[in-house]
């Protein structure tokens, strides 16, 4: 039956596997292709549709979890009889997968630009890595191998100015599993200062974590240090590199102000966000608050997230000595959650100076893209920006319009702005303003959105 | 002065590059290698040593991480002037690294046989990954790619009986991390009955987010359904598979009484910890109960660090109807914390078949291993031993000593066996027993360590 197989015709609107597990389940549904039917080989589905192996083994073992068919060993894939056991099909495959945005132009603060990344040193690193190290097998260190910290810690000294030893750090899959693992750590903080206006997924941490976050207000320099005293927190989270949303870089005079209140009183920890760190447009990075600290005050958080990719899901936590005893009878057969392959194949990437070759690389694009966005916005009467000096987002205020009506004028052209009031939990600290993420557009698709934006906003 | 560098002796005790770093840091602080200095470059020491690259640059990381050295940009690593504001020595860096066991035959239960690994295939297969998928350097879906989750619900369904859509399944980095995401994910759940004895990450996890652990005993068939009954908990924690650490496996009438017992009651919900269900030496793999639940009320957890290796740090947990919709409300923005590129490793290694031939060469080895150890051990008078029918670990009994004493001697004679009390909250369901692991040693070795133990306890 292979040569009359019912294959589709292929569009470019959803990925080729979904379109190819669509069209031969319909058929079966109909009786099309009857119940015993042996399915093409995947090799010759490929031949047959002209799409790779990847496509067909997705869709093919689309179908046997749906229970359109069985897979029945050395004889390959038969049509079910009948499906009593099968569960409904799953939504989000008689889905289009969530990615595609509806947006035209997606201006939100996580994506990132991807172009330069260096793929075949990666794929070569990442082949070495698995191939030099058959002991990388075997479970690690709980903290993250030695090698990756000892690199970490040269790092972080180089580039922001942090003072740590590689003893000190824990490797972790993302930041947020890491928050949730300091979170852990620290049950008798049961109420966590967080910036207002905020980064919610330190909100939603604190809440899954059954803490009570509280916010507290920042001004131009970062969060409000008599208002964090008042507040009877012993635990606050600030991003001093650009603050999120807001994106301003907090002073040396706040940071001491902030590590003045660490030391005043027993058992106080500041949480350094030190995300968007990396990018820094009209000055020269300021070193990360955690070098200043004399006390052993503050955790110091980083990610390659954004700096490489977000699929690479390594991030690091620097505890200061006081946490590292307790951390470790915390959590004595906790596994590192990083993959031993992929921390040896970052930690090449970062000793050979690959890494340091991909933040110019890309800090050039964000640059570029970066006074490109913000002067063709800039040119739209009434419009003031701030935040724009660093990082891979700004503030647009345009006192002319509501923030609602900012942000649906920019939806009717199919532009998706932030509503700056999204990440308020007292009142906003400016009224008429959005959020703008510019790292996962291209040039182009920059300036025909800010193109959108005028006409939407003029 | 590169050709007079002192260079140390090599011994086979620790890594190279820790004797490496530590030889130039002692001659750094005795002055030996005066500040100023210029350290040769690291290919001149990979040549002078007669080392890999890698060594070199995990020395000269971890000397740069502890301020001996300071990296120059194009001019290489030069001996620091002195070091006011570097910590002390870390001390992982001082003493040998964790790693290598104290124990000469370490019969713990967390290890693995990684000998049949396919090299070749897997970095075959990542560094595909990489080059053919430039989209996965993108944010993925949080709950995992799809393709993955169709591999493994096919898989799911072929080796365990397990019955989902690729929509109910949660890729995250281990299954203590799932676990954790479970509890916040279940916050109203205060009290979690756990098997008593049991497994102790899963006591860890329940404090750690402030629940209170109620310890239910297990008999010969598993977790006693009239206690779990009786504790008024809602939320149970059981390992049918192979019950850790008794070994026991679930037989039907058990499994469905617990399925009785969660849909007798409001919002019950069964955790199936399905670990080490991979590996049965004298009857046919059992069917998850998750397979058997007509209610929605079983969440089923399994992972790959026991059947492919603890490095590989990818599990699963697949949530009934019921969690879905809340899961995707609880943590909406949470990434998935696999990188994207193992996601798809993985699922080519899934779907080409090598994972099925790598579960049958494994398998073989540990039958050969177990029959081995087991029939060593069972010619020592008096022992008995039990939960030996399947996965990679079993309790031995001799009843002539204490647990204390069999511990003890056979510490001795440096083997690592673990007293069950260790697993215990309540009383210890046998005296005089020990849990052994065979996974991690040769044969050669567990044949030493039996004739080992039984000196030891003859």
């Amino acid at each position: 039956m292979s040569a009359s197989f019912p294959l589709p015709v292929f569009h470019g609107g959803e990925p080729l596997y979904g379109q190819l597990y669509r069209h031969i389940a319909a058929a079966v549904r109909s009786g099309e292709v009857p119940p015993g039917t042996k399915l093409p080989s995947k090799r010759r589905l490929c031949a047959l549709a002209g799409v790779s192996m990847s496509t067909v083994e997705t869709a093919y073992s689309l179908l046997a979890a749906e229970g359109y068919v069985t897979a029945r060993p050395r004889s390959g894939y038969v049509v079910a009889d009948l499906l009593p056991l099968a569960p409904p099909p799953a939504p989000d495959v008689a889905q289009p997968p969530p990615e595609p945005s509806k947006w035209k132009y997606d201006c939100s603060t996580s994506a990132v630009d991807v172009s330069a990344f260096p793929f075949s040193s990666w794929a070569r690193i990442t082949k070495e890595a698995v191939y030099e190290n058959p002991g990388l097998l075997q479970r690690g260190h709980p903290q993250g191998d030695l090698p990756l910290r000892a690199a970490l810690a040269d790092l972080l000294a180089q580039y922001r100015g942090v003072r740590c030893t590689p003893d000190q750090i824990v490797v972790g899959a993302g930041a947020d599993y890491l928050l949730s693992l300091l979170l852990q750590l620290l049950p008798e903080y049961r109420e966590i200062a967080l910036e207002d206006p905020g980064y919610p997924a330190a909100y939603a941490a604190a809440l899954h974590h059954g803490r009570t976050p509280l916010p507290i207000p920042v001004d131009g320099e970062g969060m409000d240090p008599e208002a964090l005293a008042a507040s009877g927190a012993r635990l606050a989270y600030v991003t001093p590199s650009h603050q999120f949303p807001m994106g301003d870089t907090m002073p040396a005079g706040r940071r001491s102000r902030l590590l003045h209140w660490a030391g005043a009183g027993e058992g106080r920890f500041l949480i350094e966000d030190d995300y968007d760190s990396e990018f820094r447009y009209t000055s020269r990075p300021i070193p990360a608050m955690q070098g200043l600290d004399r006390g052993g005050r503050v955790v110091y958080m980083g990610t390659f997230s954004r700096s490489i990719a977000p699929a690479i899901r390594v991030a690091y936590m620097i505890l200061p000595p006081a946490l590292l005893e307790r951390y470790r009878q915390t959590f004595p057969h906790t596994a590192c959650t990083v993959s031993r392959f992929e921390q040896e194949s970052l930690r090449r990437f970062l000793v050979r100076g690959l890494y340091g070759r991909h933040l110019r690389r890309t800090g050039n694009l964000y640059r570029k893209k970066n006074a490109l966005f913000t002067g063709k916005l800039l040119a739209i009467p009434g419009v003031t920006l701030t935040g724009q000096d660093a990082g891979l987002h700004f503030l647009l205020t345009l006192s002319r319009l509501t923030e609602g009506e900012l942000v649906e004028r920019a939806a009717a052209v199919s532009v998706r702005v932030a509503p700056l009031s999204q990440y308020c939990h007292g009142a906003a600290p400016r009224a008429s303003t959005v959020v703008l993420g510019y790292a996962g557009l291209s040039e182009e698709e920059l300036a025909r959105a800010a193109e959108l934006l005028a006409e939407a906003w003029g």
